[in-house]
């Protein structure tokens, strides 16, 4: 049996959670991957998210399942176009479409109850604020945000004072520079998926928003994605 | 159509949910009930938030499916037996087997996507920190840091400047109290059901710890709960 400290991973399947995973393993953690069926458009994520939590090496993969459609209102989740071609100004400026209300907020919940229940006192989770496309529930305010209050929330944290700590190693990097960690890391980038509108069969559009960032990663990194593309 | 501004109010189907739904209308808000298929013993509460919420006037009462089982470790979910006439002294001792991780955490952040697609600023909880049976996340400290961090989580509060509020109207009231005010505002309490361990018929035991509080409750105020029980 491995003596490693547990921590939760929030696992989508795509680039930057799959980062974060290898980097909580080699930070001598004993990864436990949480993915959510919440109604997206597509289940390649879900598909994605399990290779990479067996080839990664975590010791638990947790799906869990939550109706984020009931809310409405995303093109993640609800029959509205997603964005495609746009230019990065027009990404960076509000808060897009493809926005899920308090997606972050529950995940990062539910992370905290599998947390408590496996005495893991760490949560890792993927969030960027460099190019994080606009999303205020990626932000380090609404991060330490959360911590505080997760502090104050679990028997864990007030009867058996075991603190949470929320990890948000890629906060700070650029997509080359969390492409190029994960390599170091052993991360397949062939077998993630960050696609907002995939084809049937799982092959990238490459013209969303996650699909034109993550190719400006590959590039500025130097390197070719090896996921497929439509 | 109403005019009111939409507050989300969450609904067991217990006594302090009813009376917090109550508030929420006499306060002049539109109330939109939510409750949750969670993983619990048994679905009595579900039909009673039901009927509460068409009897005290809510626009609109979502159900949401989360499977709160999967993490295990609570008597109100596994299969583990609810504790029975404990003396007040043993139940406000700890944090009982009856909590359910990060249970509050989760409910008030579907409320909050709730309230973020409904533009709800509000959201009502109808936690006590009197005879609060030991749970963390009914804390007021608790409260004032969801509150803090769900400010920082939404395009609503972030985007669009529309600012949150957590009420709890119950915090310093005691079950009598709690029931004294139901009454003055139309509660039906014999339409509430408050038992973790009911008979399959939903008839209240009478003898766990939710039971007690609620029968002390009503012999303070002087009267009979018209519930039913075993």
């Amino acid at each position: 049996m491995s003596q490693k400290p547990k921590a939760v991973v929030l696992l989508s399947g795509g680039l930057d959670s799959a980062t974060c995973l290898a980097i909580a393993r080699d930070r001598g953690f004993a990864p436990l991957a949480i993915s959510f069926r919440y109604g997206q458009r597509h289940l390649h994520e879900l598909a994605a998210a399990a290779r990479l939590a067996k080839a990664l090496g975590a010791q638990r993969h947790m799906v869990a399942d939550i109706d984020l459609r009931a809310f409405g209102g995303s093109a993640l989740t609800a029959d509205i176009a997603v964005p495609k071609d746009r230019a990065e100004g027009e990404m960076s400026s509000g808060i897009p479409i493809t926005y899920v209300p308090a997606r972050n907020t529950i995940f990062l919940s539910f992370a905290l109850a599998l947390a408590e229940v496996e005495q893991a006192q760490d949560i890792y989770i993927g969030v960027n604020a460099v190019d994080y496309s606009g999303y205020p529930d990626c932000r380090p305010d609404f991060i330490a945000a959360f911590e505080k209050m997760a502090n104050l929330a679990t028997k864990a944290a007030v009867g058996d004072g075991r603190r949470l700590t929320v990890h948000t190693p890629l906060i700070t990097l650029s997509k080359a520079e969390i492409i190029k960690t994960g390599l170091k890391l052993g991360v397949d980038y062939g077998m993630t998926t960050s696609c907002y509108d995939p084809t049937p069969e799982g092959l990238a559009c490459g013209h969303c928003d996650a699909c034109k960032l993550r190719l400006k990663g590959f590039a500025e990194a130097g390197l070719t994605d090896p996921a497929p593309y439509a």
